[in-house]
């Protein structure tokens, strides 16, 4: 387990350096009630950065099991307005957002997908104008891990001691174990931009991914892409961190201009459930089809949601040489998962990936590529010998990747 | 620990006979972060019985520690619209709502009290409207407790086995022990009823309490008082417990016409804070002097929470060998001690215990005698030697009470 300094140190780093809190913001905490131990030290952390009051939303996935269950679909789509409000009001209010994600990842895989996805199709609608926001950079937001049982089990199975194994990877990827954890994360940062400074400057135009699992994809990127790390600018103007692990350098490919098929290198974990050994193909940007050895149903909802579920929201580039993926561990959490693989995005754009995104109307960002929908899904691609190659508008080239890992 | 069967048996219990869910209503469980399992097999209760959608509002005192530590009086006073928005859709959507009362009684020992009580003036004024509607049945509710670590401590300190003793008491008042505990409830109110029956017969003007300890007090009852017991009829027509445990009569006193001193015969256990040894004086309903050993300053913020908190607003009686007195055991917590115990509250009165009481207004509540509050707190009064003598309005007398027990 985390636990005492560790712990505190981690709440440290994430209302420091992940949502990166100025005195007299408010601060709102999304964390499961297993985890209440995190939260007391998130909320004690934000205190003592200068946080004007902090709120905790509690989430549980065992109540929402029961839901699912017993509720009827109807019930189970609706959102009360005051819970709609209740989100809107963190932009209104300019509130830091950090969400704790240690969901154990089948906790829902006895519930037809059918279900799932009509209700987080639901959710997704009804959220929308927060989750535009969030996407947008309105509000400083972080993504974060601590461990929980059901998740360990699934990560470490039949092993006694799951929880102090994923402890300790989670320690790790979050450079907990290093002298100044604020300071790793600066230099670190430093890395990731220098190679999106270099991606940027070559201003390509498609991406082209190969490996022998049978990936052969090309990415068109959008007009006026930009390559960013996690360290982003606020519509205030502070800086923030919006997942910590990160290892990615991303940005937005274009909506109409992805062309053939790729497959899975690591089974995703959605909304409970697990969908593994996938292959999508792409027309002119669009999925034109899919298969999956497990959880079809669950992709098959996922790419259903809405129109924009049906092309892409992000490609991101990760070395198989990074800190995650050298752990050789599957995480069955896309925050980790993620940050050890190549991957691509099914969904929303980020608008802060297109130049003064952040001023653009959604038709003015889908006019330049960047798709828009009410989801944004990662997925990973990176296998151990994928290439990948970058093609500029005069069709020159730039090998980016050689055997999964980058030659730049 | 309550675990297991026994936990699932006391949610049922809840469920049917405290709220008495119907079928397809919705149900609201407000409980502490701590009694997770509880909340847990309420919530399945609640399916079980029909619900149409369960949710759970969860409390956590030590982050509310952290916030009456930290955050500033202006902050912690702002109720966000949302908020109060979710109560009152409680009313709207006639959901069931449980609240598991299992607080620390000294959670807030070390927060001043002048802060406590301008953030419960605050909450009070901004939920008056839910707390209005609740306390007229516009919706059903169930007040209803769990053991919880701090709270087992307080009751059984310096004891190895604090929360198993504690379990013990909380399952023998609920009759968890019984076969039947559902039957068993239904005889237990008849009595009660049969009690209430008596004392709204004889139409008492007032009751004499009179004990060793100094109280010497004249409480006169309001006009068109209804004497009743906490099986009561909701605004829907169904029956509910809006206490569980419960052994008490309750009716409103006349706010105008209460007379004399009382002394306290328990500690009050109030926001987290202990008020102990305390004396009130009362001239024409209203309080003229105060004053307590323990808590003086928590006493005083409670009273001058608004004017409505300077009169009485319930008159109970219990006998001194009701179940939980005869436990002798002290619970800083209401819930179990004003069913140990005759007693009185500071602030509103049922508009229940008035004749036809949830169709009139504020006003023609306050004309009959039954006083208006944002605020409902009781506090024990019952010695082992009082005696109540109900005076009617042709001045012949009948006691009621002799040495702490009905005499009727």
């Amino acid at each position: 387990m985390i636990k005492g300094k560790v712990l505190s140190d981690y709440a440290k780093l994430i209302i420091k350096v992940g949502v990166n809190l100025q005195k007299g913001q408010g601060l709102e905490i999304s964390c499961p009630t297993q985890k209440r131990d995190f939260a007391l030290a998130l909320t004690k952390a934000g205190y003592n950065a200068g946080a004007s009051i902090v709120r905790v939303r509690w989430q549980d996935q065992e109540l929402d099991k029961l839901s699912y269950t017993y509720a009827d679909i109807s019930e189970l789509c609706h959102l009360p307005k005051w819970l709609i409000d209740s989100k809107n009001y963190l932009v209104e209010k300019n509130f830091c957002y950090v969400a704790v994600s240690a969901d154990d990842p089948e906790a829902f895989k006895n519930i037809p997908a059918e279900k799932l996805f009509a209700v987080s199709k639901a959710r997704a609608k009804a959220l929308k104008k927060f989750s535009d926001n969030m996407m947008a950079n309105a509000i400083r937001w972080c993504v974060v891990s601590v461990p929980t049982l059901a998740w360990a089990k699934k990560v470490f199975p039949n092993n006694k001691n799951a929880v102090k194994l994923l402890s300790e990877q989670i320690e790790n990827a979050m450079r907990l174990n290093q002298e100044n954890p604020s300071t790793a994360w600066q230099k670190h940062i430093a890395v990731l931009n220098s190679r999106a400074k270099f991606l940027n400057d070559a201003e390509f135009e498609y991406l082209h991914f190969k490996s022998s699992n049978g990936t052969d994809l090309m990415v068109g990127l959008a007009e006026n892409h930009v390559w960013t790390s996690a360290l982003e600018k606020a519509k205030d103007g502070v800086y923030f961190m919006a997942n910590m692990p990160t290892e990615e350098i991303f940005t937005a490919p274009h909506r109409e201009r992805v062309f053939g098929i790729l497959k899975s290198a690591m089974p995703l974990c959605s909304n409970g459930q697990i969908i593994d050994e996938f292959s999508i193909t792409f027309k002119d940007g669009k999925i034109v089809d899919y298969s999956a050895k497990k959880g079809y149903e669950a992709l098959k909802g996922l790419i259903n949601t809405d129109s924009g579920t049906k092309r892409l929201g992000e490609v991101a580039l990760i070395g198989k040489n990074s800190p995650i993926a050298k752990s050789n561990v599957l995480f069955y959490n896309t925050l980790f998962d993620e940050n050890a693989s190549c991957h691509l995005a099914i969904g929303k754009a980020y608008p802060t990936t297109i130049k003064n995104g952040d001023k653009l109307s959604i038709k003015e960002l889908e006019k330049l590529g960047a798709n828009d929908s009410r989801e944004h899904e990662d997925f990973m691609i990176g296998t151990p010998d994928l290439s990948v190659v970058g093609i500029k508008k005069d069709k020159s080239t730039i090998t980016l990747f050689s055997d999964g890992e980058w030659v730049i």
